[in-house]
């Protein structure tokens, strides 16, 4: 919290005290760690990410509640289901998930793709690729970095957009099927330790990606819920969706 | 019950008392109206229907558990769910839904569309067309023969697979949304009062979709279901889709 508390606090000067106290009490109020959200009418829900969250969608359609742009994968199952469940609130729920994409390209493009669309409740899943794209020599970060783009991008966020409530996905690896071997270890558990860190600090819902994959792995073999260890199959899907769902109320 | 029971005895001679008896015992046994369906290891489960179930399925895609044959509708939405939640079961699970059909095409497709599958759950949605076609002078069927039709249809399904379990789903039209006016009624409601009749002599599990999408109206607007009125919102997907996953123990 200490971020995110001190960010509103150095902005009283620049936006304005009475906003920025309303806004702080706003924040304490809802920002109980592990508390599920409530969705209230006209809320705009974002999905953020790379190709988990991607899945195939029409990027070029963008537009909320569109069946094209919200992907195959987890975003439009959960999309779906809210819309259902919630159908007196008029959600507007969108994907910008990118795939290929790292913290530094979702920094890139935070502006037209997230902050201009004003989510009330903002869902990130981010992180393999910065541990993957290192490991394969395409990129030079560290779990470090990530930690302190990944702040630098939730300041960014909370500076516009101070009431957004936040859902952090952990990254994860389903470990011994394709891309996924024991060598992704220790080093890819410290980018999921960053991403846990990060959602306490910011005070967002976690999802513990890895303990939920790994617990499925007891019904069904690993490829059964993500045939290369990253993508998700059509199970590995609703149970993502699923944990999305649990988010809220 | 008349017609599945008169045909299993008829059979007795042509397939061999043993087979026959034991399969008439287990189709009581399993036959009870509105009873849940237990699924079972390796069970093979069809969906079958019009456009409401192809749902811009890659047709030329034939196995099972296909992201792309299952479509973008209630289909891949339950199908996700299933093989989420009965992990251990190696599901197999088909659309084989095409739009624009009416009984008599799915007859004409069903050795291959259906019969080789050998389901042991098939899902039928069919009966919308049967009555806008003719509405459209398209068709000269009648509520009459869209019975005979239908009975003719899983007659011949019972013949091959005796143990098949079935679930029906009523025909529906959301009110009052572009192609849907009152003046369906009251002879659409006559196809829907088939669909319910063949459910109940055939011993499916019936959805009864009219009332859940009229129940539905009451949280938000027809065409949030159905923008046309026929055809499903990804609201109307997921309201689906529960109705489907209801049919399951």
């Amino acid at each position: 919290m200490k971020d995110r508390r001190s960010f509103l606090k150095q902005s009283l000067a620049a936006i304005g005290t009475t906003v920025i106290v309303s806004n702080l009490a706003k924040a304490e109020s809802f920002a109980i760690k592990e508390s599920k959200i409530e969705l209230h009418k006209n809320d705009i829900i974002l999905f953020q990410g790379d190709s988990i969250t991607d899945h195939g969608r029409s990027r070029d359609r963008l537009g909320p509640n569109d069946i094209d742009a919200l992907g195959k994968g987890y975003v439009a199952h959960a999309a779906r289901t809210l819309l259902h469940e919630h159908a007196t609130k008029n959600l507007q729920i969108y994907n910008r998930g990118i795939s290929g994409h790292k913290v530094p390209q979702l920094i890139d493009r935070w502006h037209s793709d997230c902050l201009d669309i004003k989510p009330n409740v903002l869902s990130i899943l981010i992180g393999v690729n910065d541990y993957w794209h290192k490991r394969d020599g395409k990129y030079q970060g560290s779990a470090a970095e990530y930690k302190s783009q990944y702040q630098k991008m939730l300041d960014l966020t909370l500076q516009h957009l101070p009431n957004v409530k936040l859902i952090i996905g952990e990254p994860f690896g389903v470990k011994g099927v394709k891309y996924v071997d024991e060598s992704w270890y220790p080093e890819f558990a410290g980018y999921q330790q960053v991403a846990r860190e990060i959602a306490t600090e910011y005070k967002a819902v976690f999802i513990p990606y890895q303990s939920i994959f790994d617990k499925a792995e007891k019904q069904a073999e690993g490829k059964y819920w993500a045939p290369d260890g990253v993508h998700t199959s059509l199970a590995g899907i609703s149970l993502m969706a699923e944990s999305v769902l649990n988010c809220f109320k």
